[in-house]
């Protein structure tokens, strides 16, 4: 039995969007790329903006000695301001260097501050529905997941959060704007999050982190605010990368930021530095840092998503399929054509879709059945070329 | 309290280090960064080939089109390849792309593995000394070391190996060129160990993984060569990096290679492949990968770090000091002083050091008590310039 039964547990349960995935190879092979409407990954087809990439010749051509060698686990100094000073102005707070630590993308942000915090059985609450990776995020490091339901227009249900919070609850995971609805937490909604975690913290004297995974913040629309999470909380951790913002999910850079008047804060930090060491990050990529550093206000061009949620929506509803208004992120999440107000199978809708060459995934992945996710970082064209096929499909769903 | 009993325990057993690098650089302060004598820390101060350098200005003025997007998770299939060919030749074996996932440095690859074979109180048996970060490696994914003494040369003790092996065995786990020590273990002692585990496992039903942690392999001297560990013994698996060999330790970029006859090799690579996606590395760093793979065969200048061994030797013998004669990697382990063949007192010698400016890690810290280890990853100026103050510290050491 060499393979872990862990790991052998959860090969044979994720293989089946991994069998999506070769699936959707297998069909644009067959069928031509230009004819499948690949919907299914959340991988930004945009180029990093320009001044990224100008940075980046900068730097190389610029070749400072021990550029690619080590730096304190945290990561540069410089580059920790810089992105404390971005933070403070997200956050509404004020941050030092000290606050922020350099990570491998968001996941290995989550994973350090996990591994940080968690106690054996611990438990960190999401609401449904959620990214699927903060399952295996948790028990890595031996906590579990507590899922609660969401309000039904996917807002955070605090009292179904307050409902959940015992003496293990070591921290609330949020993340908005949320993949895969789309949804923004208003800030009222963050403000009675926080009252409730306090009055919890005061009564049982254990106070959850609140852990804000923000890799979307960027990306909103039609004037539509991320509100800040670090100064409306004081025990809060917001980590997020650089992947979606600036198109650069393959170099796996971002950070962890962590509120000035949070419990514990010194040894947080150094629980979090010391779990980026030993985890095997050691440290976020040296150039990308660097690089990072110097454009860390500039963000992906929000418009051209914009048009393209608009077009989604369009195609949706001329193919009269429900969906929640998308405020944020690329995704758009739509209802599963069903009798008599019936969850409807999204297992199969995705199958049948499939037959018509459109790939989305379905909400039972992240934990809401009935729904679909459909990622719209692809080009416009594909989206309305989706149009015919999406009527066809759904309207062939039913018999 | 809030965060995890396990790290808090970490943090404060681990403070005597942090402690030491904080009054090195106290030191250099005090005394001008020239008159301090600083041997603690492994990172390379050699610059990248100018292969590497030039690879990478290319590759950023090309700007190919998503070069900074996901890729599957373990790597561009063009950069295991090129790390395959390299894999087959150092180690005797046919290996192709799908037995090579790209890694975040040898520290993500160990974790990655480890995660993926590691069932609840599974051991892992290394001999001392050894590098001390690889006891919470198994720590995180729920096993533990098993430490064994090694020779009297600090040769692998095969013997010691064997009689250490037990049901619980998941992985022996060597590191050769060694650190601390320098020594390359033998072909011959390979083989050895090889026949023990093969014989163990045919005993008892449960064949341990050799997992050999090899980011030195390329920096050896005076005609001596690492040999081949995938060929060596079917279940095997070696992990790596460029940080050492193209000083790029900073950047986290290295390679996991699996022996084609490797037991139940198919999970072990889709488990390393999910260990590697939800321990949050997701995938190695995209342009560094890329870059890698085009000067795949490029190494440090070796030489320099001869010349550098040549000096420190010299600088050892000249103050009396007994050390391990140094094989590869770029340290020096040496023989704390000490009356009557007792065991030497690390702490209080390298505190002795301190004192007249010269930095070195006590060899307790990598579970080798009397030994102190010395890195030659600095210039060569240093090392001479050391020799005075190493003689007046080693006579004045016993009374």
């Amino acid at each position: 039995m060499p393979v872990s039964e862990t790991v052998k547990n959860a090969l044979s349960s994720s293989s089946m969007i991994r069998k999506m995935f070769e699936e959707g190879a297998a069909l644009k092979k067959t069928h031509g790329i230009e004819n499948v409407f690949d919907f299914s990954l959340g991988n930004p087809d945009l180029e990093p903006p320009v001044s990224f990439k100008e940075t980046l010749k900068k730097l190389v051509f610029e070749d400072a000695p021990g550029s690619h060698g080590y730096m304190p686990n945290a990561g540069f100094n410089e580059v920790r301001e810089a992105a404390a000073r971005k933070v403070s102005r997200d956050h509404k707070v004020e941050i030092g260097a000290d606050g922020v630590i350099m990570s491998v993308g968001a996941a290995g942000a989550l994973n350090s501050v996990l591994k940080a915090i968690l106690n054996p059985d611990d438990e960190v609450i999401v609401a449904k529905p959620f990214f699927m990776e903060y399952r295996p995020y948790a028990l890595n490091h031996g906590g579990r997941l507590v899922e609660v339901a969401s309000a039904p227009d996917f807002n955070l249900d605090v009292e179904a959060v307050k409902a959940a919070l015992s003496l293990k609850t070591a921290a609330v995971l949020i993340n908005s704007p949320n993949n895969p609805t789309g949804r923004v937490y208003p800030a009222k909604t963050i403000a009675e999050l926080s009252r409730v975690l306090l009055e919890h913290g005061e009564a049982c004297g254990r106070f959850p982190y609140l852990i804000a995974d923000e890799p979307y913040r960027e990306i909103v629309y039609g004037g539509v605010s991320v509100p800040p999470i670090l100064s409306a909380y004081p025990h809060s951790i917001a980590a997020t990368s650089f992947s979606k913002s600036l198109s650069l999910p393959g170099e796996r850079i971002g950070y962890i930021a962590v509120s000035p008047k949070a419990c514990d804060r010194e040894n947080l930090l150094a629980g979090i530095i010391y779990a980026t060491r030993t985890l095997g990050f050691v440290n976020a990529p040296a150039l990308m840092q660097r690089c990072v550093a110097a454009v860390m206000d500039e963000k992906a061009d929000v418009s051209v998503y914009e048009k393209r949620r608009d077009a989604f929506k369009k195609t949706l509803s001329d193919s009269s399929l429900d969906f929640v208004e998308p405020e944020g992120a690329f995704y758009i999440f739509a209802r599963v054509p069903s009798k008599n107000g019936a969850t409807g199978d999204d297992a199969a809708f995705s199958a049948h879709l499939k037959k018509h060459l459109i790939l989305g995934v379905p909400g039972s992945s992240f934990g809401a059945k009935g729904w679909i996710r459909f990622a719209y970082c692809v080009s416009e064209k594909t989206i309305l070329n989706s149009a015919d096929a999406f009527k066809k499909a759904v309207s062939s769903f039913l018999p």
